[in-house]
């Protein structure tokens, strides 16, 4: 945990963020909810224990089945969970009271876990706006249901709660809490860049085992060992692929073969739950062909690009375009398409080669907070989602401010079932050679991710040393130099 | 997956066991409802996916969102589940049609994944019993519950369907679920092998990385490391533990130290889903002090004891007394405690050492079958579960037959507040000498545990080679011998 002035400021903040979407006297309460073990075979065999990202941001407790009431008129902030009895340090050891807990992250109050629902429904019952976040786990999906008295479906709705009568999650609270966490704090910077270090080791971990004949479920094995023994584990199913057309492959049954691309996209997620989330592309057998060599280095030259032009003030969707308009650029080079670059931008070509977004904000979540509404987090008020494929995947368009965190990972793939779509549809506008195209069919993908800090004064990639990623720096890694 | 013919006749013999429960004509239907996704962070950043047991044993599909219908009545079998768009295959890449799949583990007709709500309304309407198994996951309690038009908590309360009218899950199939798993075929035992392989390659590795001044969660990541390498990963969260007398603890945030207990109960899942459950002690410095080496003895005294004991027709109930009986004999010799031993036994005093039950059913879980109800599993219509300590942990009771997969685990603890409850209670009627317990109040606790299959003629352990357990072999292993 951090010290407990964070969570006590960051409260501070919210309630007075929160203050501002009612009149004094019936503001309301927020109610935030933990969440519980998840069973993975049975009830009591659980997956490792994950906790909610944004109660871990203003509560820190990493414990199953805590809850907590702010009250935002009074200020009166209480967390509800259960001491544990004999029967349970019998099995769990002495266990510290929920009190205790409690004052550690700053909160005066506590009471049993089923306590909240009385508080919940003397509000409700008073009329008082009760705001809460839209839920990620099923688990949470029935509490909150039985909490508020919402249906299951209407607690993932979000919607304005202050006007009154609001039976659904909070629009005002899902903001209030994506305007703090989207900037992180130096804390919070500090463990970034510790999780930076175990995805790095992973990747490391990886270069020195892909190898042909080793079976791919062995280096994500050793790769996923590295971070569960520094970290919580990793930030988000292991990405291993020989086909790295296929975007989020994650079946790991196949011999590694040589003359791939192998694309590894992984991450670390650290003891304190912050993400890492790096993305190389390997030869399977060490060296590069020529042809891979020339896709390779556009897509270096990409993230290169990005990262030159990361810097506060500038919008996100604007390096997006910009670097789709680079690759355009050296594909034409290629002859693989043809045409004005800026026409072929506003077409949207880059998307058959690049169908996903740049990048993405990263923190407590690998994703950083995906599950509070993709355009709520992503998109300034004034910026529309596109429809275009790659732009519309988009997943983060704002404009830069200090403290930002992203993703720096453009792609180039040659996807079959994409390319036959577009050329049945003539969705290319026709800039693109096709005749060109066909001799990369059994090509593969290769994208290349950092992670990204907006800084004061332009950017700075996270983590203590950054991947090999020049063709020749991967190749000489790769042969042990 | 298994041969196909290895679900098709499940299902048959299921399909009769079923019948037998209600008159012809009116029998109903079954519904099998596989596992979704389950969130980790957010909705789209899930923990690895691990499909429901029951759902493995009778449909072999380790895919999310399937659901399957049998009808008992006309022995239509029905696989619910949703063919891939184009913009998954993007991302996924290529996919086989469900009805391809469904035909690989020979049911021939498919439909998409909410379809099942009409035929199981259909059903409901002409009053038909429809039988389900109580779900192990959130997921599954909310579609059920939306399925079969049961309320949240009916869906896992279990009672008689095929009389009528029942709307919660179904006695009659949990019973014909449990009467097939708990005796494994020979394809199954060859993946508990398999399972017995990986988990004891588990704990060569923590063997080689005990050592004073290194920290535990690096040993729990090595271990880790080993079973996502080689199958789906651990079959329940890794204990490992300076503080033995701590049963279950999950927090890998020490330095080993010297002169410690090391317990370590850890077991891998195989790719085909099957378990693995083997505990070892360490001395944490590599050699036992001759206290620990005394008691360590008596536990694997214990071990072998229950081993010899294991028999077609033996009850686990009857080895668990006689184990405890043999304990309470070496533990009188070191006069910690002072009496008749039936008398001891009788009044549930190796419970104040043994906390738990000598072991449990193992196969698609590791607590096999957990959530179908531990009592109807575990003990025979004429066993009564008891409430005296250790005893009433004991989830396997039953007389046993070849083919059950046990666990033999005896453990001795020293649990500061358990011995100083039943002191307080007078819970020992008078057989602990306290005076000569007090000593081993900071010895902490051992347990050893092998997996074990019922044979006609007696019993073998499970997994390629028996893990070092004598105090001699342990020690020579640990010195690299």
């Amino acid at each position: 945990m951090f010290n407990k002035e964070v969570y006590v400021r960051r409260r501070k903040v919210l309630i007075d963020k929160m203050s501002e979407t009612a009149p004094e006297g019936n503001r309301g309460i927020v109610l935030f909810l933990g969440n519980a073990e998840a069973p993975a075979q049975y009830k009591d065999n659980c997956y490792n224990f994950r906790q909610d990202s944004s109660w871990l941001y203003f509560f820190g407790i990493d414990r199953p089945l805590y809850a907590a009431v702010i009250d935002l008129d009074d200020g009166k902030e209480t967390v509800f969970s259960d001491d544990v009895e004999i029967d349970d340090i019998i099995w769990m050891g002495p266990q510290e009271a929920v009190r205790t807990i409690a004052e550690s992250v700053g909160v005066g109050a506590s009471a049993p876990y089923n306590a909240a629902a009385d508080v919940i429904s003397s509000a409700r019952r008073s009329g008082r706006p009760v705001h809460f976040l839209p839920p990620s786990r099923y688990y949470n999906t029935i509490k909150l249901a039985s909490l508020t008295g919402c249906t299951l479906d209407a607690v993932s709705e979000v919607g304005p709660v202050s006007s009154g009568g609001g039976m659904h999650a909070s629009l005002e609270l899902v903001k209030a809490v994506i305007s703090m966490r989207i900037v992180k704090e130096d804390c919070e910077i500090e463990e970034i860049d510790k999780a930076g270090a175990i995805g790095q080791e992973m990747h490391n971990m990886a270069r020195n085992n892909v190898k042909p004949g080793v079976m791919e479920q062995e280096v994500v094995g050793k790769m996923e060992g590295v971070t569960l023994g520094k970290g919580w584990g990793v930030s988000f199913p292991t990405i291993l692929s020989q086909h790295g057309e296929t975007l989020h492959n994650h079946l790991h049954d196949k011999l590694i073969e040589p003359g791939n691309l192998m694309v590894i996209d992984a991450g670390a997620e650290n003891n304190m739950h912050y993400a890492s989330d790096f993305t190389r592309t390997l030869p399977t057998g060490g060296k590069f062909t020529k042809k891979q060599r020339e896709i390779y280095s556009i897509v270096y030259d990409c993230n290169e690009y990005a990262f030159s032009l990361i810097k506060p003030g500038v919008s996100y969707r604007y390096v997006h375009l910009s670097v789709a308009k680079k690759m355009l650029e050296e594909l034409r080079a290629l002859d693989i398409v043809r045409g004005n670059l800026d026409n072929m931008v506003e077409a949207g070509v880059a998307g058959l080669f690049m169908p996903h977004g740049l990048g993405h904000n990263m923190g407590l979540d690998v994703h950083d907070m995906e599950d509070l509404g993709e355009d709520l987090v992503g998109y300034d008020p004034d910026q529309k989602r596109s429809s275009q494929l790659g732009l519309g995947s988009l997943r983060m368009a704002r404009k830069l401010v200090p403290g930002n965190v992203i993703t720096d990972e453009p792609g180039i793939y040659f996807i079959p079932a994409l390319i036959n779509k577009w050329k049945a549809e003539k969705a290319d506008k026709g800039y693109v050679n096709y005749h060109r195209l066909e001799s990369y069919y059994n090509f593969g993908g290769i994208r290349l991710e950092d992670d990204v800090l907006v800084t004061p004064d332009g950017a700075r990639r996270t983590g203590p040393n950054r991947l090999p990623i020049t063709p020749d720096d991967v190749e000489a890694a790769m042969s042990g130099e």
